[in-house]
């Protein structure tokens, strides 16, 4: 099926600034697609700290359980990654093509196996060869170049419709820092976690555990707070990797309470809070951005479930892709989150127009100005619970035929 | 928007026997609808027992809060229904709106207050006016036929394409019963529980308290064992009267010890197993019934939950909308249902075939067969979980274009 170009595309795609040591190859391994690459090999020439979060589903695929057991070794020399087959649920043969691939690629960087990580996107349950990749990765380990971000975000694209890239450049106490993230996503979008495959790279120098520590923590406010379709992915990965090769030399980052700690996990939450936005945005078939906040709940717990509880019910979602403001189905969307909450102290917006108060339609409701505000591209839900201080934001997009569409006909 | 007839909609309608001494009125209020019926009234003769299973939304409408104040009284006169507007966060105006009605209908009947029930089923929000209904009211009470079921199950429809009715008669304890039921659903169906409207009544002579115990019991296997879109409903009510008015006279069914207890329940499980199914069939643009049996989960409850997964994942009903045995997507929702799994311990059918077997994918898988198969109306999903005796089978539909069509074009 021909996809056009949707609404909720970015103007223009974000250029990357190389980072000294980090090379990055790409290649055309024909695993499902033609006449595109699909294959994506990051190197970094001296070893880098890393850190993970993954899928939290009880059938993870064979590259996710690989990148758990290799991840507290604490060292990164390259990430092999694919597109078009996810090799989950392939059982003993993915396993096998997993430690094949591994393999080739600690070979072609001379290093050890468990400093090689790797992760796969696309069709569950199919068998994946391995031959296609291994053949090309030595190769590939000659010809990566430092400028190829853009490359490396095309090169994970499934049903994405644009490449979703990210990047930071600051002062760190003292010294320039910069980070690049790349992302994919589309369809099985949801907490936790929310994306299929994210990939960071910083030239800070940063423990392992440190990094851990402040990406497990962003991940909460950007990656786990969006959704597409509440499907959660048995691949989601996020990596992040620190180099260690800006140019200050200032000593690494092992403390929590060392004040960089803070300024480097701002920006890093803004950088996976952007990307994650690009990924909603790219959400199979959506028109239109949904922001939900929910605020007053009793618990900020209790403000997410409600917020998710919304951004997930197929009624709300199709209501905004009919550009229609049905607060009632919020209502409802509010009622069966199961959380504590008081039907006569709802608030209710959409935008700037309160539609409904202490329980019913606000009197000063006009459909006219309400029609006009839903007719744009980012649509704001802001509920008042009206009984504690408990806040949430979750990101979402609306339900639309083309989702079914795309749904209906990938696999085939 | 114009509705085809949809490939799941029953090819004949069902009559109902007329119940002595319960008289069905309908008529056009004009609520939302024009040049069609919109108003129910369910009139018993003499005091029927009554019993009720409502919402667990935490956004109730006014209609289900006085049904729950109403029914410890233990006794029904009338009922009276309304499609068009749910009359559901409506505020104060919505009690006023309930309490209005309530008490012509009880005037019209010259009956006490608490002994008339009422439900209201349409757009979420909309005040809702008293005066339209409460005028007709008078002069249904004059009409009401015993013959009526088939207009009473076409006037509480919204935007459902076929009156959804069942019957039973039965041998209980020697006398012959008979139980009537009628039900309405389409859209914001999901456990629990899962249906907007539906009432069902028999001529047998049972206690309230016994009747709540026997509707308890059964709506767990039936309706709260659907799910059209995960949404639940502020105004779900399944409310069930018994008027002792079958001709055997036999003693009052009062006890669960009595023999006629299991009898009576079986029947009544079975009748609302098929108004449930009717109601999935007619889940807004369903073109495939999709029925999802899990076994060998660790518990009961774990199946269930699995199995709700699988029923309300948006890209496995849209992959049996595009007649793709998409299995990928079945181990996905098993994955995500957070109980406990082993991956490689798991087994799925589509119908017989056997598609994947000890964590991946069959070697006797033949694309063309299950192609095949996947064209039926009813596609039933099979999964083994392999770690214990629990079980649990619900029932679904397809997610297509139409769903989405529907329900952005429904308020406007």
């Amino acid at each position: 099926m021909a996809l056009e170009i949707f609404p909720l595309s970015p103007q223009n795609i974000q250029e990357l600034p190389p980072l000294s040591g980090v090379r990055i190859a790409i290649a055309e391994a024909g695993i499902k697609y033609k006449d595109r690459t699909d294959l994506l090999f990051i190197i970094f020439d001296e070893p880098a700290s890393v850190a993970g979060v993954f899928t939290r589903s009880k059938c993870p695929s064979s590259p996710v359980e690989h990148c758990r057991v290799s991840l507290p070794h604490g060292v990164a020399r390259g990430v092999v990654v694919n597109s078009g087959n996810a090799n989950a649920f392939t059982g003993r043969k993915g396993k096998q093509t997993v430690d094949t691939i591994i393999c080739a690629a600690a070979n072609a960087l001379k290093v050890k196996e468990n400093e090689i990580f790797i992760a796969s996107t696309g069709v569950i349950g199919e068998p994946m060869e391995a031959s296609g990749i291994v053949n090309l990765l030595p190769s590939m380990a000659k010809t990566a170049r430092e400028e190829n971000w853009l490359e490396a975000a095309k090169a994970i694209m499934t049903t994405d419709t644009f490449p979703k890239l990210a990047t930071r450049r600051f002062d760190c106490g003292g010294e320039i820092i910069t980070i690049n993230g790349i992302a994919k996503g589309a369809g099985m979008i949801a907490p936790d976690m929310a994306t299929m495959l994210s990939f960071v790279v910083s030239d800070a120098s940063i423990s392992s555990q440190i990094l851990q520590s402040m990406l497990s923590k962003a991940v909460q406010e950007s990656f786990n707070s969006i959704t597409v379709d509440s499907d959660t992915s048995t691949s989601d990965t996020l990596m992040m990797f620190a180099t260690g090769k800006a140019k200050g030399n200032f000593p690494s980052l092992t403390s929590k309470t060392d004040p960089r700690y803070e300024v480097f996990s701002k920006q890093l939450c803004a950088l996976l809070h952007e990307l994650a936005l690009q990924v909603v945005c790219d959400g199979e078939g959506a028109r239109h951005l949904i922001e939900v906040r929910v605020i007053g709940a009793t618990t900020d717990n209790a403000a997410k479930t409600i917020a998710l509880s919304i951004a997930n019910s197929p009624l709300v979602k199709t209501s905004i892709a009919g550009e229609d403001a049905n607060w009632g189905r919020v209502v409802m969307a509010v009622g069966k989150a199961g959380v504590e909450v008081d039907r006569d102290l709802l608030t209710i917006w959409f935008g700037e127009h309160r539609l409904a108060i202490n329980g019913e339609r606000d009197p000063e409701y006009c459909e006219e100005k309400i029609g006009a505000y839903m007719q744009g591209k980012h649509i704001t839900i802001r509920v008042d619970i009206g009984l504690g201080n408990g806040k949430a934001t979750v990101w979402s997009c609306d339900l639309t035929t083309e989702y079914v569409m795309i749904n209906g006909d990938y696999r085939s």
